[in-house]
């Protein structure tokens, strides 16, 4: 008989791991040390040439029917820049281009990080992706306020609206080609 | 007998999960999926009043001898910035208070990305912590050059050093007391 009697649990004993200084998800069975880690959303305020901004209505929960950035989690492999640009590809069919970092907001209840670009939409085309009920370029005039799925939404909205110009400071990314050096 | 013949392994076999579109790594003995998310660093480039930097040689590998800027993993429950605080701490008994986000680096390879702070030093009074085997206030003709422990710990000294100035853009965080309403 190869079965154990109980089948294995998975990493869910909390335990300090030894030279460690806090407790983390351990496997009882196997000692395998799950830690965890703050994730990571990416996401971007992409904005075609006559000013309005892309928006996708959620098809999922959470905040189903609401309006929200495309934006989700970052994948391993990929820069940030990346991760924004494949997520309004996924939720929306589109095609963006990062100019740069709007904003970095971290969410510590829920141990995210937003890291949220300025990126310009290059092609008003757009379609719903799977997780997408409805997207849609909106003048500022026409965002549905009333109707947005996360207060980070609101907040990179807000922030965009600020910092319109081109400003002479900006949060700075991997200097070109230098990524490979590690 | 409770024990298995052969012990749990953990999650270590690769498949796709249902409802996924990629490989995760599955423990085949409890079916516990480890998504595997990019991992967040968070640290500070530190100024003293008279403008010296505050660097750490460090103490453990990767790269024991050579010098770095206070900067580690960013734990759950903890905001980007409270992160750089605690690392500042940790590493060089730092006291810093952050001013703005200086830098977004990805390092795809290690899926990580670096959230690096500029910051001030509170007091010149700075000690080795246990990842430490030397901390000290440098003038920028000063610095280590030749031993710096990693590439982006260049490239974030660099653009501090463009970026002296108060500039009338940086990267945002999150509004004031806003992080609460989620």
């Amino acid at each position: 008989m190869n079965e154990p009697a109980n089948p294995p649990r998975g990493p869910v004993t909390r335990a300090i791991p030894e030279g460690d200084d806090r407790e983390r998800l351990v496997c009882a069975d196997c000692g395998f040390i799950d830690y965890e880690n703050p994730k990571i959303v990416v996401g971007a305020v992409a904005v075609w040439e006559d000013g309005r901004i892309l928006m996708c209505r959620r098809a999922i929960p959470p905040r189903k029917g609401f309006w929200t950035l495309p934006a989700g989690y970052m994948e391993l492999h990929e820069t940030a820049a990346e991760g924004a640009m494949r997520e309004a590809r996924e939720e929306a069919c589109a095609a963006i281009e990062i100019e740069r970092v709007l904003a970095v907001y971290s969410i510590p209840r829920l141990s995210q990080v937003q890291i949220i670009f300025r990126a310009r939409l290059l092609s008003p085309d757009i379609e719903c992706g799977p997780e997408s009920a409805e997207v849609g370029l909106f003048e500022w005039s026409g965002i549905p306020w009333r109707d947005i799925a996360f207060p980070s939404v609101r907040w990179a909205l807000g922030h965009f609206d600020e910092t319109r110009g081109p400003g002479d400071f900006a949060a700075r990314t991997n200097p070109p080609g230098e990524a490979g050096e590690y």
